[in-house]
């Protein structure tokens, strides 16, 4: 199936909302400056096929969907080991509270809450240059290089004191192996990983995939109990306090970030990436949200 | 296709599992005297094709499966104004918490926590003669009368103190409209409706077909964007502080009950339900889990 | 010493103030009537002097005041056994809330809250005719009728779903003994006390007297060792929220109720009832502090 | 009036029970290796008379007790200012527990849990070089030279996450206007003092002088009202989560240590310090409180 038209469709009626409502994150300087007009949207298809409209190949700060790829990573390497430091239930909590964390001493409840990706962070430390594994990853998934923007990183770091207190919280009861400082240095700079929806939608390929590369003649990214489990906590998990109503409204499994991007699986078909900086209450895109609630709605594509 | 065979070697599977672990509901003696070692599956496809297997004729006390049938008529009267009163949120907190309920004064998380639940009686107690009402509609999905366990909504009545607390707590929130005793007598009653699986997949039957009636030639008995979102509720909520784990290893939306029972929903395709007395430590059947990941597994029918 | 010319002093320096600032408890219509520019103020000194100014005659509904003398006999009955169920420590949280009692089990943080009132109650109710018991011990204290407003009584049973909930919430913990109905009608009634200043300075008084009755001639109340604690109790949980405030501002043991009234104790000294029913936002009669500070002020009778 | 008797009675009673119950602090190696067998016990009168009785020559590390002295300074800086940042109310939840100060946006409900002295060291900060005031102070007050035990300070500085996440915690919520490394190095080092039972009796002696220099002839440490207010804190939040059990058995206003030290006070008579390392399970020194109880209970110097 050709999507171009669809998307170039989505893109023509998301276009005149651009500036209408939504707030781009202005916590750092870096974020903050983001132009909020812009809307991207891309996808690539199980076969390879690609398709994309607007901004999409304009970079952004992904933020949260990293914990996507970390994610990923860390079931590599220690199977399910992993859940032993991190649930697998939605939180009922604001991504970044506290209060959850004491009452279950330190076990963040998933890895997409920021306790959560704070603790996959440290897991990949303990096995090796997290960093440089992350951007093998991500290179080899895209198909060409990418990077941290520096800057970015530099920002979260001098001023996510939350992050912070979230990070010194579980290693105070024995949760973080690896010390504070370097631990956050990863999650800050997975963070700051700087990419396209065109990208975006490359690289989450190995999730409508059952966990094969994007490209075929590569190895495996992940096994396909792995890919459904990640699907599974991204409907449930990923998209911050507002789960239920993306899982209602879009029906797919979703990751967002606060840079206004959000990857969105149909299992055994497409992913694809929608980005647009400003950010409704829940802190998702507004315009993406209503971007894939377009998709939707014109394609039938959805898991319930 | 014929899904007898299947449904048989599953209960086949199942059935040398009976009594090797789980514990059966104790907190009412109408339930601490059902015999664990049971087992049935039923199942009805969009085109009304059926199959069952086990005890699936046996009646049960659906207790929370019933929220699916008292949200479903809430939707109907209401509309979008149901959700002035209640969230649509996985909860992240036990079933019966209230410490949510006080941090957000009295609004509860979801209609499938116990606060939600009784939140929706309410409001079907605002419009009428609920309890006819769902004794109507349960009878019309059925294509035959359905009836409550008198002893057990009378236990529930005589020893619910923390379902009393619950309503009493939201009245003091001014959350409900009706007397607390009226609200609970409805909400102990709808639990107490006993079903089989033929009658629970039957009568789940609107929810793979778009909201339309299980049996053609009547009306429909709610919307599609109505089915489509009681559906996304059943995946992040509706089985209690399991969901994450139950959308990984079944990947379908499912309603359970502490009676043993479990209602799942294959979009456009079938319901299913299956029943065994012993919940697991998430207070979810232990071999009706099990039963859903053998037919998910042989089927390929999973949304992920 | 002669207190009246200070009681005249305060009362006339009290009473431009009435009517400019604070709110009547509205939650219960024979509450909310109550006119608001009142002020009464007595004592009783351990060696039986007495003096009072104002509105001291007024009866008015002691409400948590009552928290006092029903602590005083549940010790009586049950001695250190009492604290298997209640704590003794200040709760942090607001005097109604159910965040602390459902992290401790049902067991409330200290007798002075609502929910750990109401635990008292139902120790009480297991030893005989509560009520009858608790008239009578007001009758000795006072050396006159003590009766119960009924319809005050009446109201709260009608309208305290948040006790309500406090008390199936415990009785959902197998904390409490009794009929939750029995409970509240005890706990109910007990707040419908109705007293006066001068009522309450003498049935306050075995307070300054390490347990010995107000007057001579008579069986103790209480011993010194319960006495000591019940001093305690109030300075460090006796006015809600303000504790800490009422403990610096004031430094004496006081226990207040939302009718307006605060009973303090000068052990080895006096007792002192102060009474106008405008209260502040934590719920403690406005000018009634006012007052207990200039009493401490004029006189340096504080125990720091 | 010569204590020296009664001290030495004291420690005659308390010496047999050395080693027969509690756990000396272990979070810290420094601390962990103090030997558990001692027991000292000084005091001070308002007049300058002064006694003591075993190890109270000994120094050790004063830990929280250090929280009366940064507080005082901090009072004298900024008067009522001072309680924008602190609340003044007990606590109830444990000394470094997060749950408040998240639904209290970072604000601590006192300056004697951690983060309510952490937000103290802050405001001291703030004011010019904290760390020589806080030992210029004590010196004063002891007329002696005090210093830091730098090995405790920098253990404290290593392992110290918890604290690292209250602060960085209140520092999300704009509630430290310094860095957080400052803070927390100012806070370290005030709980590594080392100082005997002698020196600790004489420095708090202001608390019982109405803010009065101990010695004559020098200015007075504090005001009569901020005196007052120490010491309301003291008793309603000086001793952790026993704070009112402290008070029924004590009666006094103390601060307490998890270096096994207990300061307390008897207004306008005397102040008085206790140490034994063995603390109980709330983290109290274990003989400290008993030795304290037998000084009450043999001299009737108790506020109640």
């Amino acid at each position: 199936m050709n999507f171009q038209p669809l998307l170039d469709e989505i893109d023509e009626e998301i276009r005149p909302l651009l500036g209408q409502g939504g707030t781009v994150a202005s916590y750092i300087p870096a974020l903050a400056r983001v132009p909020a007009q812009q809307f991207g949207i891309a996808l690539r298809t199980c076969q390879g096929g690609e398709a994309s409209a607007g901004d999409a190949a304009t970079p952004f700060s992904i933020q949260s969907i990293s914990k996507l790829f970390t994610l990923t990573l860390a079931m590599r390497h220690l199977g399910d080991m992993l859940w032993e430091r991190i649930g697998r239930e939605p939180s009922g909590n604001p991504f970044n509270s506290l209060v959850q964390l004491e009452s279950e001493h330190g076990k963040p409840r998933n890895p997409f809450i920021n306790a959560g990706a704070i603790a996959v962070a440290d897991r990949l430390l303990s096995d090796g240059d997290a960093k440089a594994e992350l951007l093998a990853l991500m290179a080899s998934l895209c198909g060409e290089p990418i990077g941290f923007d520096a800057e970015v990183a530099a920002s979260e770091a001098a001023t996510g004191y939350r992050n912070y207190a979230l990070a010194n919280f579980m290693k105070s009861f024995g949760k973080l192996d690896n010390a504070v400082e370097a631990v956050l240095d990863l999650y800050f700079h997975q963070c700051a990983l700087r990419m396209s929806c065109v990208q975006l939608a490359r690289a989450a390929g190995f999730l409508c995939r059952d966990g094969r590369h994007p490209r075929g003649g590569e190895a495996d990214i992940t096994t396909e109990r792995h890919t459904r489990r990640i699907n599974a906590l991204m409907l449930t998990c990923g998209t911050y306090d507002a789960a239920g109503d993306v899982a209602f409204s879009i029906g797919l499994p979703c990751k967002s970030g606060v840079g206004g991007g959000i990857v969105a699986v149909v299992p055994d078909q497409l992913t694809l990436c929608v980005w647009s900086p400003a950010l409704d209450a829940t802190g998702n895109s507004l315009l993406g949200r209503k971007a894939l609630e377009l998709f939707v709605a014109k394609t039938g594509l959805s898991v319930f």
